[in-house]
């Protein structure tokens, strides 16, 4: 029996407590500063309160307040902050943690860098905390709820360390959570990234066709031809953005998966959807308030990438028609069709 | 104005009178002798008997006694003929079609050689009848309820010579109907057939979902952790026999999306679920009279030529650990599980 800690209550930290302790682990979780409705009703009640499942008997819940003493004896520690608290943990949980003690982070994301490379987390982490931990992040489609339930979920971990990937995987993997392993951080990382962005493109396609049905007074199924020309379209430019950002062309696996649990057991479809409907961009989130950003925030994250890779000469934005119709929906565009004619491949010659 | 003649009153094959009299031709549909009671369908009430959907006016019908006189003058033939009409087409359709009349088929499948590999209909075609036609075909997302509902659609046209294709394109192309092209028929054939063997893979997943639900009496909603687990295997799968035939990588963009839209508008989804609520194939082909079998056709012969492959020492069996379940499925093994761990990939080194 091994100990682990869950640094951040959030819906994903909280799910990877269930594997943990159907492996038998002892398992800590600890909530940040934004967390403490949620440590308290864990801690009353046994049931995540925004997840709405219960959690496993034997987790052992404290506030941010008692962090270094949930710490003490850690063989392990899941990072299960948002992408809006990666430099919190940098700065307030990284240094707490004894540099032997791997790092496993269900944070999905990238930093934009000026040069319009990107940064994965856990680069990003080393870079603002270098004391030499192994840090190492999970990918691949897994929906926090589906996990809960114990539904057959295939993820990958990554990181630099091919030892470290197999003692976590030890640590983790049970007859439903199944794991693969991979040491091609910027692959997976930019896949799991880049699929939240795309969500949103697939998404637009749900909208038009919600709004077509309105229209034609219609309770027709909704159109799947349109959703599966720009899913196409998504693995097209998620391709290309690997290649752009060096990851191998083989994470196009977790990018594909990825993308098509995000696009129905995710909440990116809503926003999308809703911008597929002709709302603009504030209209929609005024129809969302709670619905995470994270899409929003890579997706506008990407598009400035590209951009500033364009203009050094370094990447071709007519390569990603549909990323930069997204982003034009993002900075408030209505009204702009999709621009299908875009994404067809010609000839050369 | 072109005339364009169809050959086969299947839906798909009709369909295509939807672009093709927007854009003003002449389209003349001549049904096999499998489609009497189609064009008799149509030709009294302008509407198509099993996709339900309203056929141009305009449109002349045929029936197969017909052929040669409805052939006279066209500019394009569309073979719209299901797999199981190949043979009858190169007999009987292809040698009255003047060879400087290009054809374009809809037809989706791969015949299986006894070495193992596997050939194209269009390159089918042109052996059982080598008087020099231009063969041409269609692949890419596209159900046909769906185009003649007038949805965006983005299909890709793969042939030998540049351009026939563009001449295809010219005549098919209108604002909801989008038209890559191709001159990797190997490729997009390949994708565009081995996504019907795959749809049942991830459709297990969606029967497996049905029973448990049924199991714990409650009426959730789908779980999408496993489909996605399978179609991200089912996208690493078809990447690796696109390898394997030797068609180009950038296909798979075409394989994933045709794969989507495959599960959710296509009717293979249905014999997948009732195979992944654990029914015997002939159980499972019992309750669904009616249903197409091109996908078993095709997951079979895909089976056989790996299995082949194999033998001979030109691929490795345990590349396909998706495809293989799904061969013994439909060879009639029940309550084999889903081999989740085998789709895991690990670290060599």
């Amino acid at each position: 029996m091994k100990t682990i800690v869950i640094v951040g209550a959030g819906m994903m930290g909280s799910a990877m407590s269930i594997p943990l302790t159907d492996n038998g682990h002892a398992v800590r979780i600890v909530g940040t500063h934004l967390d403490r409705a949620i440590i308290d009703h864990a801690t009353m009640c046994r049931e995540h309160l925004t997840m709405r499942r219960p959690l496993p008997r034997g987790v052992q819940y404290a506030h941010v307040e008692a962090l270094e003493e949930a710490l003490s004896g850690a063989d392990a520690v899941i990072c299960g902050v948002s992408s809006f608290g990666v430099d919190w943990f940098a700065e307030r949980v990284l240094p707490h943690i004894p540099v032997d003690v791997p790092v496993l982070s269900v944070t999905k994301g990238l930093e934009a860098l000026a040069d319009g490379s990107m940064r994965t987390f856990p680069h990003a982490l080393a870079r603002k905390c270098p004391l030499g931990h192994s840090l190492n992040a999970i990918g691949g489609p897994c929906t926090s709820y589906e996990l809960a339930d114990r539904r057959h979920s295939a993820v990958v971990f990554c990181g630099d360390d091919a030892r470290v990937l197999r003692r976590l995987k030890a640590l983790l993997e049970t007859d439903y959570y199944h794991v693969s392993l991979s040491t091609d951080v910027v692959g997976v990382e930019c896949a799991a990234a880049f699929k939240n962005a795309y969500a949103l493109g697939v998404s637009l396609a749900i909208g038009l066709s919600e709004k077509e049905n309105e229209a034609a007074s219609q309770d027709a199924p909704l159109a799947y031809n349109p959703q599966a020309a720009l899913f196409g379209q998504s693995v097209r430019e998620m391709g290309k953005l690997l290649a752009l950002t060096g990851g191998g062309s083989e994470n196009i696996v977790y990018g594909a998966g990825d993308l098509y649990v995000t696009i129905f057991g995710g909440r990116t479809r809503k926003l999308g959807a809703l911008l597929g409907r002709g709302f603009s961009f504030d209209e929609a989130m005024a129809r969302l308030s709670g619905v995470t950003l994270e899409s929003v925030v890579i997706a506008t994250r990407a598009v400035q990438a590209v951009q500033t890779l364009t203009g050094r000469g370094m990447a071709d934005g007519r390569d990603y028609p549909l990323l930069f119709h997204i982003g034009r929906l993002l900075a408030g565009e209505t009204g702009a069709p999709i621009p299908w004619a875009s994404f067809e491949e010609g000839l050369t010659g």
